[in-house]
């Protein structure tokens, strides 16, 4: 049967995933609140290029101590919801339960090690444009690969094991021996693309590098997330920026991830995104001043918002987030 | 009779320093576009702490044709409209006429000495909260004071002259030898609280000083300021932020005059405080990095203002401002 699998968060990325090792046969079950009896009833539907599938049994559950004891649980919560982990996760183990984060940024893997055992601790990148197109459908966009490894140190063979399960399941998954240099990689993006998306005033990708002066405070923002990796020790090249700034090209009109959960009213993930590269990189005698800026910004911003919704996976109907079309890449 | 004044640009800050001067009996010729029948129906009323007064009658004029050769050109039009100048000044001008800008920010006295003559220019840093209430009312709600000086050397005996006028007219004004130093020293207060007034969603100064990350952003802002200028060869002290932040935290619910210009729909001075100080600053071979963010993100602002007004000097009716209550320093 392979690995027993829950998956903790059930928003664009848990649930796509989730169910893409279901539709392979893995024997996965997933935590829901507010979609349980929409997708008990209906199931989850993926779409996406290549791919258009339903599950119609999927195995979901109120607590996790209906589900109980996993080998493998997939953490997909906001880092704004890491707080409610601590009750949460404890019934999913046993000795040599593995948890796999998959959030964004700096910090998840540390919570996840301090609370129960670093040893437990994998932490993967999703390069992936998702969007919930209503409570029991995901479409899929673009990419779609994990790059994962172990917190903390080299990867060992239950790291493969883990991407074979994804590969299996049709979602390309490579394995890295350094995560804290990858996470470093991958901010090279989220640092610049989903802070000015928002501090700008609600704007997407193209409308960022199609002008001269956001243009200009991406490439500073990337230098200086580069800059700060070399600090903290990990080894980003100078040209590291080159593949993201390419990549924000060619996207077209993207919004990132983090201005839609700031359309939608949701939390944002600003302390794992921008909060602890400042820190960390003060820690270690640089700075980010650019970073550290739009930190400051969008706390601000974030503090002042009308009216965060009360839902903690709030799901707009599909007419009405469809109707804009962006897709999510995490 | 002594000098002969013009004052083209009737906002706020023209509006009251050329009542003052009015009032106190010089000769004052004022250039007025929408308030002209107003003005001339009811005159100027001028309430602050210790002064309330009406000049009933105001010398204003629809072209500076009409109003011909002065002594003293005041110019307080806001600096987007700087081009205006070029046809608006020439008919004012005489062999020795003196043009005084109150404009804010770095290359107003640039752009006027290219066009009329350097050996013609005069700056004066206003220090005032003001507002206007309604086309023929101005309230002033602190400050006042003037600091003049030549552009681009000592002062001369008519730098004195000019300030013994508003002196007279119960202006404090002081000269400066180096009024490139004093626009620099203005602009610790004016890059850091005008510019994150806007960018950080529309607040006050109360909420920038009493934000932790907000206010370690303008104390970084401020020192980056003194750091630019000392490179620009302007020797601001290390500790001349110290008067600007200690202002910052007595001031109080205070919003700066670039985002009262926001809320009212005006053209901001985004070139003057934060694009022009950022050119030179890289000119000199500095950086100011979370300057040319603020730069960068209020031009991206603006761009996307849903309405501007259409007329250049707007008023919003007594009722709706004095309802904020929101005073204005320049």
């Amino acid at each position: 049967m392979g690995l027993r699998i829950g998956i903790i968060g059930s928003g664009a990325i848990g649930t796509y995933y989730g169910a893409k090792l279901a539709h392979a046969g893995r024997d996965v079950h997933f935590l829901m609140r507010g979609d349980l009896a929409n997708v008990r009833r209906e199931g989850i539907f993926v779409r996406g290029e290549g791919e258009n599938f339903r599950v119609a049994t999927i195995n979901c559950y109120n607590s996790t101590t209906e589900i109980g004891l996993c080998d493998l649980v997939i953490i997909a919560v906001k880092a704004t919801s890491n707080s409610d982990l601590v009750d949460l996760v404890p019934p999913l183990l046993h000795d040599r339960t593995m948890l796999l984060t998959l959030q964004n940024g700096l910090g998840n893997d540390e919570f996840l090690a301090e609370h129960f055992g670093a040893e437990r601790v994998l932490g993967g990148l999703c390069f992936i444009a998702l969007q919930r197109v209503s409570r029991t459908e995901i479409e899929r966009y673009a990419y779609g690969h994990i790059v994962l490894g172990e917190f903390g140190g080299a990867s060992q063979p239950r790291a493969r094991e883990v991407a074979a399960e994804f590969n299996r399941a049709g979602v390309q998954c490579a394995v890295t021996d350094d995560l804290a240099l990858e996470r470093w990689r991958k901010l090279i993006w989220n640092i610049p693309f989903n802070g000015l998306s928002i501090v700008a005033g609600g704007i997407d990708t193209a409308a960022i590098v199609g002008d001269k002066d956001l243009r200009h405070a991406t490439l500073e923002l990337m230098d200086e997330v580069i800059t700060a990796a070399n600090k903290c020790g990990h080894a980003l090249p100078s040209d590291a920026w080159r593949e993201h700034m390419e990549r924000g090209e060619k996207m077209g009109t993207y919004k990132p991830s983090t201005l839609l959960d700031w359309e939608a009213g949701r939390p944002l993930e600003i302390e794992p995104i921008w909060g602890e590269p400042s820190r960390r990189a003060v820690a270690a005698g640089g700075r980010m001043p650019r970073t550290e800026m739009i930190y400051a910004l969008l706390k601000q911003l974030d503090l002042r918002r009308p009216s965060p919704v009360a839902s903690r996976l709030p799901l707009p109907g599909r007419g009405e987030d469809r109707g804009e079309g962006w897709p999510q890449l995490s």
